[in-house]
């Protein structure tokens, strides 16, 4: 029981407080950016052909490592969850938001011995263990604060997507049956007008796709205009979701019990 | 009289109370986003030549029930709007905003028995059957707090499209007479500067025309980095008014219970 | 002096009470946006060429109208600034930026006759009338807040634009140390690197020029990134000042004479 | 003894009291401006053919000004610094961010002379001049405001900095693998999609990469619309700590004159 309990010390990201936690939280981390290197370095044809032995035993490990922590995680899962019974507590690990994640990780290495699948598929779930680096932040103020704005702001950014898309299939549609005589290829479907409308709103502009008649290039403008509001509405919401987020913690702080003037800083009467 | 009740509670948005309101309402929304794929399909030729007799069928049905529950709408316009006589709060419903909407999304069908109409005018009449989804969202709060930001912040929003518009008038003006010379075809006339000047204080930079002088460049450099003033000032506007909005209406929330005046500190009178 | 002070008051855009005053108003205001149409289409050569003695009428009563208005309102100069002596009045009004503006309406028209000046100069000259609409808003609180937002922004803005005139310059000479070998003709001096530089950070991307080296393709990377920040920076400044004005106009409208809590509008105890 | 504190007084920024002050203030800040106008010229080669012995002394000018200022600068240490000991002092400066710019200024001139240097690193280094031009502003207000709330929001900015990162790695890893048979040269590697990631997030969109198949545009799309969202992100960031830097900065002007808390509304104790 001792041997488990520590393993779950070691384990968990809420608590660092000895030299050993420190040691298992750094290198998992440097395990996964190097992965992450790995895995980019890998799809230059040159470097992958030189270096393909080193790209395996840093597979091998990391697989190793991520299964083995894997196993510990599920079984120190009712340390995790002390409040349900043993077994309820792995399943709810299995099924967490991390168990996931975790299972993810180490699962592309495994897939192929079963099933038959397609390499780039390996490859992107293998892409999956950047999202571990979440875990690391999970307890900053910083990412708890844009947290909390994101849920404070979810119904607001809800509608902004559906106006935002209601605009988008609205300009794709006009425009497609605007060019579609003029530049039959370029706008051949309300689907490549479409792409046509995302790149506008949204200001990127590549270029591979823009009208050429004269209403097409007013729409288009408007469109291009509209876009600005766009970015300002969430940009508004987020602002003063954050303004408020922030004032309200420091109200909490404040307190209730307020015997010193927030302003001066004199001593308040009882 | 009962089957009338029946029938304008069943459309009626505002109270999702009964089962059958609820399948009435799901039912119409989901016949709208159908229409919307199929328009969205049928502008694939190869899509469209397979099934034309499926979307003939999703269109045939989508009209029959528009059009019933149009009439049905006018029929019960007396219970939408019980503060004025029976014919004129029909009237009131053909006139209104959603009214107009209702009658466009099945106009485009019976238009060419009437009239001879360009098959493009009545595809896109047809798309307008989208806006209606803003019926559902039309009592949410979010959707209420962005109405109301944007009737706040209109006079400021329309200044600043003045503003815009001097700016944009003003640069392609002057770009048409730098660029003209250098690029009679890009630059042929103020119009495709104005297009040109869009692209540039949006952003969204096409590539398609661009300066190529010195002097036109520095002119672009100084419109694409006030472009960037454009951007921050709806987005301050919004911003603030959002801020205004969310604290208008806690503060009406907060109400009675105070005793003492926030500003000043005086005890307030019972 | 009566017909004086008649003149006066039909111009004097600040009091529009009577309606002669209106009339004078929307005609000056008409021709300001006829004039501005004309010139737009004089940039089409074939509606130039059919429509010639057209625009040249336009032009005869524009500067007909524009010039007794100036001399009208040089005259009247004594009546909108009292405090000073009548000659001293009408060099104030001929210098201040209305007048300005006023002359360099009518100017490009007597021009030519006197010296010998380039067409597009005249030309741009013109454009200037648009300006004149300015004054039409000149009393809106709209304007009066984007206006006092900029004058309370303005120490925060220049500074804003010192530092990205910085970052141009730095990011466009060490672009241009890295490209210029890769690229001699895209990258050919520093001017051109300043190009890419403005487009790169602004965020518009032509397309016309950019890195092909690795470390050029970094650099760009992250001037872009950058050039988010550089967005936010002049968003967050105008923001908290709109904020700031409307609440300050807020208070100043409260007052200081509280006798009721602005919170629950209970009478408060003397 | 004198004439250092006076050397020391001509070259202290801030304080500039006598007309001695504002001469080598205004000296200083003129060469740096003639030596970055001279860096850009000389990157025009028929210029710098023409021109090259003007440039030649204005570099040796700019060497000889600069260096002197420089042991200037080490020799006045210790009254900049009188809390330690002279030698401490003179370490302190030579090692602090604009002693290093100091040297850096200088050290292109000597540095050929004792170690084989490229020539485009000593113009970037030469560069580094205009990092003096901070020094003007190091006292602004409004520097240390924008100084300031990037102190406060370091925290936030660094966490957005961390989910755009992820948000790259994990869009260009998904783009290679989606666009890499459709378009081997263009996504040739990983490195070259996140060059298209950064230009897509940051909307710059140059238009020299982009995808063709109908996945990747997906994809494109989404990533372009997050964008909106990352841009929102560091704005409501900044626009906060703005007010928030504004409020508090405030208040601390306002201070003591306030006899009731205006929280609670009780009575402060004298």
């Amino acid at each position: 029981m001792k041997i488990k309990q520590t393993l779950y010390n070691l384990l968990d990201e809420d608590q660092n407080n000895s030299k050993g936690d420190a040691f298992v939280h750094y290198f998992i981390s440097g395990l996964i950016i190097i992965n992450v290197i790995a895995l980019f370095l890998e799809s230059y044809q040159n470097i992958n052909k030189d270096y393909q032995t080193l790209f395996w035993y840093i597979e091998i490990i990391s697989i190793i490592v991520f299964s083995i922590e894997y196993l510990i995680r599920i079984w120190t899962a009712d340390l995790e969850y002390p409040e349900v019974k043993p077994y309820r507590a792995r399943l709810k690990y299995i099924g967490s938001f991390m168990g996931i994640i975790d299972l993810v990780s180490v699962l592309p290495f495994y897939l192929p011995y079963f099933i038959k699948i397609d390499l780039r598929v390996v490859r992107v779930l293998r892409l999956f263990r950047l999202l571990r680096l979440l875990k690391l932040n999970r307890h900053s103020n910083s990412l708890k604060l844009i947290t909390q704005v994101f849920k404070r702001t979810k119904a607001d950014i809800l509608i902004t997507v559906f106006i935002v898309s209601l605009l988008l299939i609205l300009s794709a549609t006009l425009m497609y049956n605007i060019e579609n005589e003029a530049q039959p290829e370029a706008f051949s479907n309300i689907g490549e007008a479409l792409w046509w409308a995302v790149a506008t709103l949204t200001t990127v502009g590549y270029g591979d796709i823009y009208p050429v008649t004269g209403i097409g290039k007013v729409l288009s403008g408007v469109i291009a205009l509209l876009g600005i509001g766009i970015v300002a509405l969430p940009t508004g919401i987020i602002s003063s979701a954050y303004i408020e987020e922030i004032q309200h913690n420091r109200k909490k702080a404040q307190d209730n019990s307020c015997e010193h003037c927030p302003h001066c800083g004199k001593e308040l009467k009882k």
